[in-house]
């Protein structure tokens, strides 16, 4: 063989007289072959000093088993929770994930989905930007279905966009964490909110305040705080509420970071949580078991989220027509001490 | 203009009198072109239905503005703010990024180096997995030099190849903890280490028992106990610990999640902390201000590395001849109500 002519799979083919796309195959670790045809090629493909060469490869459309993830923060237990689930199943699979954060932007979201697609990728998980929701264009959306692309939305999917998706009734899950301290006996009941706007905050804002309607407990806005997901942002607003001639009995946090923050607080103003102030975050993340009181909370099911996902994405694979479903996971409430008194 | 031929560059630079890099540049949103001209320059595109193929464009070797981020991993918080880090300073100059987790395997991170280089990515920030330092292997990270792609090691460095990086003193993190316990009278201190040949876990260990031997305290391995950096993993091995005979007066956790786990086990056991238990992590993770008592721990720096990381890439853009540098940052000590009687 010429020492000085790229080796190309063609010539390994020969050499093993099977078809190119069986090298192709094995050169590429797809699960369906053979193990000792794919080490032998493998071996003999390194031997000869054979270069893949991927960008014409993905011209000529051969599979790049590569899937994209777009999501818009990567600063939340609940994405990496999401991520890790993908990752589980679809590594096991021979696929590799590329991951793009848009925070939250529009023209990022629609940027990395032309570069995935330019990429050859053979699915996109996508959780929607709140600036895609804003600007109610969809366009890059459905240009992904246009090309026969796999896409799922996973967390947060846009309405008439026809595809798979698996999100977690958040609407639900602010009633059900609500609906707990009401049922607990507290009947004065802070909201540590989300950013303004956000549509993940504003669900949650109204689970809360339709559950307090539906118990005719009076809204207050004097207990409605508006957090940024962190901790800082509830310190001095919380300190404010605890301070009023008529304190809350029970707060329901947006999320555990933030639940962790106001617990401090109380704990430091010298009341008694859960006796005198139950609280109740969202996440169960990691550490929420382990604050002290353990953190109540609900489940957002990221990581189910993100295996369920990838599980959706191989079955339709082997479908010889596309079924669009919605899955809805319910969350789970989840009961520690501080709630119990 | 036909309808049916495709609109190309050079159509739309005819239009405008520039040269086609400029058309280029516009519809890329390069920082340098001016606002109007990539304002028009887009309107046009998009009313005559301009259609970019990043593929072609590639083996046209045009710009990608794209670069790749390798990790072993997204579960623990040190990594996701290094990314926040460089999407920071990355997205404000036009890039975008595209992130591999390995799960620490060789094969994955060889992989993803040969895919991203494959899509034309403008430079790698990389953090080596385990299985690439156990297996000795790094002709694929030596790769990325030989195309003249900029290589920079964040967090985890691989010695002997010869590039940037940015990493936190461990060892020295890990003393200085340990160092903590001992000045403030605590003698017999625990270590909740991390997994068994993990490079991160050894080093961590290595910082404790020099530091020990440093004040002649001896070593005592009843006092060791292994996790999976998980704080499920630390519940049974701490319950044994503080049952011992001549149980700790000081713990040394590997990160924050474990150091809260065993915190609740030693509230739940009686022991006050830190009057009759000290104890210490590592992470400076967001909620460790608010445990309680709030946990003294160890800042890793994980958004200072990701911006100090996009800081050199950048500046290495405008050299003429490279620089490798490696910049070592001090781990910061933080010190909270968990070691302070």
């Amino acid at each position: 063989m010429n020492q000085h002519t790229p080796v190309t799979i063609k010539d390994i083919a020969r050499k093993f007289k099977c078809s190119p796309s069986t090298v192709s195959r094995a050169l590429n670790n797809h699960p369906l072959i053979n193990e000792d045809t794919r080490r032998n090629i493998q071996e003999y493909a390194q031997k000869v000093g054979y270069q893949r060469n991927s960008v014409s490869l993905s011209l000529l459309n051969q599979k790049s088993n590569t899937l994209g993830v777009v999501v818009p923060s990567l600063n939340q237990f609940h994405e990496t929770a999401m991520i890790e689930g993908l990752q589980n199943i679809l590594q096991a699979n021979g696929y590799m994930m590329t991951i793009c954060v848009t925070n939250e932007s529009y023209t990022l979201e629609k940027e990395y989905v032309e570069k995935l697609m330019a990429n050859r990728v053979e699915g996109i998980f996508l959780s929607v930007s709140q600036e895609t929701y804003d600007s109610g264009h969809y366009q890059h959306l459905e240009n992904i279905l246009h090309r026969n692309i796999p896409l799922i939305f996973i967390d947060r999917e846009f309405d008439g966009v026809p595809t798979n998706s698996i999100i977690v009734d958040d609407y639900w899950g602010a009633f059900t964490a609500t609906e707990h301290l009401i049922l607990r006996g507290f009947k004065r009941i802070a909201h540590l909110k989300g950013p303004n706007g956000l549509t993940v905050s504003e669900k949650r804002f109204k689970g809360y305040k339709d559950c307090l309607a539906k118990h005719q407990i009076a809204f207050d806005e004097n207990l409605i705080i508006t957090t940024n997901f962190k901790a800082e942002s509830a310190i001095m607003p919380m300190h404010r509420l605890m301070s009023l001639e008529n304190p809350p009995d029970g707060v329901f946090a947006v999320n555990d970071v933030v639940a962790s923050a106001a617990m401090q607080v109380i704990r430091d103003l010298g009341f008694s949580i859960p006796q005198q102030v139950a609280i109740i975050g969202f996440d169960n993340s990691p550490f929420s078991a382990y604050m002290f009181p353990s953190l109540s909370t609900v489940n957002r099911f990221g990581k189910l989220i993100g295996e369920e996902a990838a599980r959706l994405f191989l079955n339709n694979l082997n479908l010889q027509t596309k079924q669009n479903e919605t899955i809805v996971l319910p969350p789970e409430l989840i009961i520690r001490s501080s709630t119990l008194s």
